[in-house]
């Protein structure tokens, strides 16, 4: 993908409104990634939209690297099946009338959906274990909507519901959906700051776990055992004090954002819905289900609150919008054709890159770079061509140095 | 992609509901694509959901390749921006509460959004023309939900709003978008059944553009000049006769699905936001928009409608869920190994492959792959594999025919 800056809809602005107090509005708002339309609900714009389609397409895999097989559910819910399931008062449920004067609700969360869905599918124990997710807009009419991106009352999330026929099977799937967690984390480069959490298991069971990325803005407050590289939230930290597992542990108080979170519904929705199999016996058995969460919007703002400095975002690598931020400086057409060589060299290569070819000052064009945040900036100007060269600036380091341009194109070969 | 229908989570069905009379929900459901959670409103099992992202990246690729550039706005409207276009009273407009007491809508359009999106990035004539499409969920509260996924309550959607500084580069990007239509619908495998339709302007334009696919069970009515391969719709049919363009057309009435439509908004929309744009002359500006839809749900279901004969679908090639349907009669340990090395060989060279695996009746799989409709079905039996062969049918064709192992994989090298 090439995209010059020129053609590029949306533009960097100088402040972002005042309300939006968030690290990640404000940066993400400033570079041009999302608009605010109303509070906790923003439009993503042509970078915001190359970023959380990467981020989702690394779910994707690694969603499916489990064998779990991708649907999409509606948002659109009739309240019969909140009903069901006893839930149609839950405080963040949109409510609206559709369908004549039917009551609807728009989906915070699909288990209403899924499990009489994929009951339908499976009868006895061969069936199982079966697992699906969806990668879809939510809804939850949030009292307060504060965090930028971090709390929506629209957002996008990755939701996966799998199905057991016993507490094993269950456990044995719930240990790879961890795997796959941590895979995700990492590849969206937040894996050195983000633990296991131990949680309380709300409604559904004794203790949940929690995905939480460490930073000084978060919202919740764990209490990490560094050495260990596993953590607990402040609400249960007392209760497990105590249990053999966590005695002696050395506990960092510490703020973080909930980026994840899996827990085993036990047979809590399957009991509602009606949903059993028959086992190897013949004999009706209930559904064990987990239930595993990742906010896909949310994750882009919390790689936004991690990766940051005074200048700007610094996007990891594998979620960067583009691979290399072309800043030409050129001036002559002679300079301006050199420059459009390169871009058609990166470009073949298979490079995502974004050109700055718009005719501002060099030092508004830097502070832009550092504001968007890519990667790779490589600087083309006359000085760099008479040397035959580009001058490179990784985003996350402090030097730009001088690199040949067939070394600096060979990189990509 | 490989899957073995044994791992399949969604399963063929003797009979979809018999509400649903339409072929498209009746062939999705039977096949699993699709399950529907009450009228107009569609869950997409992992079939369907294949069929449909193959669908929207075929129009991410072609609008892209015009220069459009994807965002993704919200389905969350706040009530004012409805009222400053004075549309808050749209008949299909979902409106619920949220944020307190605040009046909101689900968005069934997003011209109330997008026009003061854009408007903020574009100050003078320099930066226009300007493009941007989503691929979104929308919600329309239809009065009757009855034509399957052709007309959903809650659907996908590609739309796609241009903004100009004249009406000549409206009307030159109006052919580009045009041009990116028809390999859209040709790409999607309805080319041949599908005219650009002049219709009513409604409430912008005199006239605006449809594409309309030709089948039985369209909803639509249009005269087809089949010799020149356009059609007008019979709402303007009389209005047109007797214009220099359409005198002596030899008209045809057929039904048809309206797949995608396209209009000219003038400046009603940015006239209602207040956004103008300086020229040249630093004289503010009215700016003209365009806005071009096509629904991908709709697509999709078009699709059936048009390709499918008494025993299932027959997918065009572009969209299938997969390429290959291989069918296994393997019996003894020593043929299932024989079927699993040609499974992995077809995966190793990329071709997607379902593999029916299951332990049911060859009727039952020869039956279900018809269904199913994949373009190419591969039968591995103890026979085929005594002679080195497969036996290869395309869903389109009445024969099979035996094809050497090596030769049928040679066509995927």
């Amino acid at each position: 993908m090439l995209l010059r800056q020129t053609q590029l809809v949306s533009r960097t602005v100088r402040e972002a409104s005042k309300e939006d107090v968030s690290v990640n509005a404000q940066l993400l708002v400033r570079a041009g990634f999302v608009d605010k339309l109303f509070a906790g609900v923003y439009s993503y714009l042509p970078l915001g939209v190359r970023v959380l389609a990467k981020i989702e397409q690394i779910i994707r895999e690694e969603m499916t690297r489990i064998g779990s097989q991708e649907v999409l559910m509606p948002a659109l819910q009739p309240r019969e099946i909140w009903e069901t399931t006893k839930r149609w008062d839950m405080e963040v449920l949109f409510r609206l009338k559709g369908d004549g004067d039917r009551d609807l609700a728009l989906g915070p969360t699909h288990e209403e959906v899924v499990t009489p869905l994929v009951g339908r599918f499976i009868q006895s124990y061969k069936d199982l274990p079966a697992s699906v997710f969806q990668i879809q807009t939510k809804f939850r009419n949030e009292p307060r909507a504060k965090s930028g991106v971090l709390r929506g009352r629209e957002f996008r999330m990755k939701d996966m519901y799998s199905f057991h026929i016993d507490q094993a099977d269950m456990d044995a799937y719930y240990e790879r959906a961890k795997e796959a967690y941590t895979r995700v984390f990492d590849r969206c480069g937040l894996g050195a700051q983000t633990f296991l959490t131990f949680a309380s298991g709300g409604p559904f069971s004794k203790y949940s776990h929690e995905y939480q990325t460490i930073t000084p803005f978060g919202e919740d407050t764990i209490h990490l055992w560094r050495e260990k590289g596993i953590a607990v939230n402040r609400e249960i930290a007392d209760e497990v004090r105590d249990t053999p597992e966590w005695k002696g542990a050395q506990l960092e108080e510490v703020k973080a954002i909930e980026v994840g979170n899996i827990f085993q519904l036990g047979t809590r929705f399957s009991d509602a819905c009606g949903i059993s199999v028959q086992d190897a016996q013949g004999t009706k058995r209930p559904v064990l289900m987990g239930c595993y969460g990742i906010g896909s919007t949310r994750l882009l703002g919390t790689i936004v609150e991690v990766h940051h400095d005074e200048r700007g975002m610094r996007w990891p690598e594998e979620v960067a919008p583009f691979d290399v931020h072309l800043v030409s400086l050129a001036r002559s057409d002679a300079e301006r054709s050199a420059v459009e060589r390169l871009v058609q060299e990166l470009d073949a290569r298979g490079v995502d890159v974004l050109v700055d070819d718009r005719d501002v000052s060099a030092g508004q064009k830097f502070a832009d770079s550092d504001l968007i945040g890519i990667p790779v900036r490589a600087v083309v100007s006359a000085k760099t061509l008479a040397a035959g060269s580009v001058e490179v600036k990784r985003r996350v380091s402090p030097e730009a140095e001088r690199v040949p341009t067939q070394a600096f194109l060979a990189q990509f070969a």
